[in-house]
């Protein structure tokens, strides 16, 4: 059993993925133009990003709202891939094509801070993703970027999606934990509001090139528990020593 | 990705922990005596730990058969202290003490053989416990040993206790692999046939002194893909370098 942490009795910490820990919208624009290029098309690739990540959220809300029965987000991202696609001008693709563009989400790249931060953090606390990703998509995410994840906890565990309650309370529950030994950490206010409506403890990490350049949180528009500007910042202010 | 494994196109191992990657028999003994001892029990420790394991199997059978809803082990482990702990004269624990026997099963130690070998294994395909442990017994079991998990898969995910084929399958699904992609390792005969009757590939570790000096399966009683003498070997045999 890992220590006690300082402070605020925390085990573990449970963390967003796309957008606090990988750069989505670079790797999803350079995965499209490497699949897409080669077959003739020449197209604004972040665009392309932005309009796959501008149906994320419709998406999950079909399964939160219990329109459909729950699915992976490796569904939902083939869904919403099919719905915007049209608008580029892209038709026809092969069922070779669509799936090798749907698993470019388990190819996104982390920021720089992130392996070297999660490796320290482990030290201290049980670390798992709480990711709406599914779980081989977590799997691949970490094999490609050495994320040294004690559990992969998340959307596929609980069945439905952040930021409803049973996410984050699933991810407690299974470690045995009550809400205030977890805590949640993500550069998304929204995230950090629903965990700790749920008694978690929150960090903040400022992600200001999420959306394109001087386009993410910087600082939370809620209160938290922890700010940081990345998470070797948080490990400094966990007193996670080197 | 991983590449795919030469031969069988195995992408993933799955593993059996209690005997086929810890000494769950020695390390319940050890325990008990550091728990019990200092409150003035002398007791054939062994025994004690055989007396606990006896009562695994019933235990998971009441979930299995469906005459009680799913419970994690640790319930479970719980339930079935209580119930042959009298045998040994052995009453009115504290709460604490009760916890802390219950949580000794989260402390098991690794067969020496395992966790160098874990790690080799996982450059070439993705490991995870398949095991009756719940997520948090795993999580604190691979801490305690370094066990280099990609997912922690299993009873728990899968909400039923081998050998149901509902817990081969889910971890299948959550890898969104076929059973021919996945290959269950064990030291237990009974494992290896339903996970085999999935349709997953299967490997047979031996462990002769599971229950005591010879008396484990230094060789399966049914047919499989691979044996080896230890983890190392198994790595050996599916090419994996050092």
């Amino acid at each position: 059993m890992p220590e006690v942490a300082p402070i605020l009795g925390v085990r573990a910490l449970f963390f967003d993925v796309f957008g606090t820990l990988v750069d989505w919208r670079t790797s999803i624009a350079r995965e499209a133009e490497r699949i897409l290029h080669p077959q003739g098309f020449s197209l604004p690739w972040t665009d392309f990003a932005d309009a796959w990540r501008g149906e994320y959220q419709p998406g999950m809300e079909e399964v939160r709202s219990g329109r459909i029965p729950f699915s992976k987000l490796d569904v939902l991202h083939r869904r919403n891939l099919v719905r915007f696609i049209p608008r580029f001008g892209v038709e026809n693709l092969s069922e070779t094509t669509l799936r090798d563009l749907t698993l470019a989400w388990h190819r996104l790249d982390a920021w720089p801070d992130v392996p070297a931060a999660l490796a320290r953090l482990k030290r201290k606390f049980i670390i798992a993703p709480v990711s709406n990703g599914n779980i081989s998509l977590m799997v691949d995410l970490a094999r490609h970027n050495n994320f040294p994840w004690d559990a992969i906890l998340g959307a596929e565990v609980a069945g439905d999606y952040k930021p409803k309650p049973g996410v984050y309370l699933a991810a407690c529950a299974a470690l045995d934990l009550a809400p205030a030994q977890c805590m949640m950490v993500a550069a998304h206010s929204n995230d950090l509001t629903a965990a700790a409506a749920c008694g978690l403890r929150t960090a903040h990490i400022s992600r200001p090139d999420e959306y394109g350049p001087n386009t993410g949180e910087t600082a939370p528009t809620v209160k938290v528990d922890y700010t940081a500007k990345d998470l070797a910042a948080l490990a400094d202010k966990l007193g996670v020593q080197f």
